[in-house]
């Protein structure tokens, strides 16, 4: 298959960035071929704005979701834009690698979530969850974090991982109707030894080998709401499910 | 008191935009201080890297976490960041007011977060949750969404609401000590009457003048944790409490 790795971290020595060259080296040898958005070395702007736009719909109100789609009709979206939407509508399987911060991606990440997630694209009117645009792609988070795995847990101090990931995993991934896999976490990166990070890296590679066994994570499906989203009685779902 | 109203959208006569005015004009009114950090008019840089320091704690490797606390300590951070940071330490109350992008916040204001919140002085070590850095603070966000109250709640669509923002209420604002009252949610904004915005601005003016009987958010406290961060049995975390 094809695969996009969009990736991001401010020290190219990293681990995260290991990571990233790891899973360009290890699926390659799988046999797929592999892309890579390395956002810090295309100095990727995250930010959503008028500039995006080489048309308006509307030239005196930005609505940016409404620009997109109008954009998107008239390719007429800025180029670096253009140019991310198209690896990841190439992309049969989008690795995501990059550093928890604040229990989310790093803004540059985030920017290209905001920039390149193109309404009537990705998603759009009633085109989310399973129904989204994205449908038949599987999308992965490959990440770094400074915590340690006890505190994940149902009871640990931060809660399930998942949990904190919910906005990413449900409301971004899943939304627009990729089948996310588990995430591949590396915990308490910046704390261990050269040999635990080896070790990690090791488990990085046997998730890798073992993509097509993963069990996706499961979420909603519009299936169980009726036209204006109100959610449909338990049976009525399950005669249409 | 002294407020901080950190604010961001890509259109300056956004709803957005008029609940950050009217805050303004509000809250003055009520006798408090006001400062404004509206980062698009700003061109605020949300990209966190080694351009942000100074100097360097180790110019090989960067960590950004560790440089932050080193530029703190040796007054060596970015201009924008220190501007932002004492703003920051400043306010008694900070209020973020976004439209919500991927049930998140727009990258610019990610990229506010992972620059401002420095560690070392918003947390660091065991200086996190109730022992943040940043106890003793208010924080609430005043947010614009395209979606329909219904598709929040607990058996809708997309689940409740704070269960989406839990990076931001307990993963970044409660982490750093703060106390996060519950956010003021203006739904459906992009599709509603002119009329119904209005009364949207008086419901969030009524918010405003209610600010001191509002009942804080409830998160976890570190003293239901040993040294570390295993939970306590609850009886021992009934006597420390």
């Amino acid at each position: 298959m094809h695969i996009l790795i969009v990736q991001a971290h401010n020290e190219p020595q990293s681990f995260n960035a290991s990571m990233k060259n790891l899973a360009v080296e290890e699926l390659r040898s799988q046999g797929h071929s592999v892309e890579v958005s390395d956002l810090y070395a295309m100095a990727w702007n995250p930010v959503a704005s008028a500039a995006d736009f080489g048309s308006r719909a509307n030239p005196e109100y930005l609505t940016y979701a409404l620009e997109q789609r109008h954009n998107h009709v008239h390719l007429s979206l800025a180029a670096d834009i253009q140019g991310e939407l198209d690896k990841l509508l190439k992309a049969n399987l989008v690795i995501f690698t990059f550093p928890i911060y604040w229990f989310s991606m790093p803004a540059i990440m985030k920017g290209w979530i905001d920039r390149v997630l193109v309404s009537g694209v990705c998603y759009g009117g009633k085109r989310f969850y399973d129904q989204g645009g994205l449908a038949g792609k599987k999308a992965m988070l490959a990440i770094t974090i400074g915590g340690q795995p006890h505190m994940f847990d149902e009871d640990g101090v931060h809660g399930d991982l998942n949990d904190m990931l919910r906005p990413i995993l449900r409301g971004t991934l899943a939304y627009t109707g990729m089948t996310v896999l588990p995430p591949f976490v590396a915990y308490h990166v910046p704390y261990i030894s050269q040999e635990a990070r080896s070790t990690l890296l090791e488990q990085y590679r046997q998730y890798l080998r073992s993509l097509d066994t993963l069990q996706p994570l499961q979420f909603v499906s519009l299936k169980q709401f009726d036209d204006k989203l109100h959610p449909l009685p338990a049976n009525a779902a399950h005669m249409l499910g």
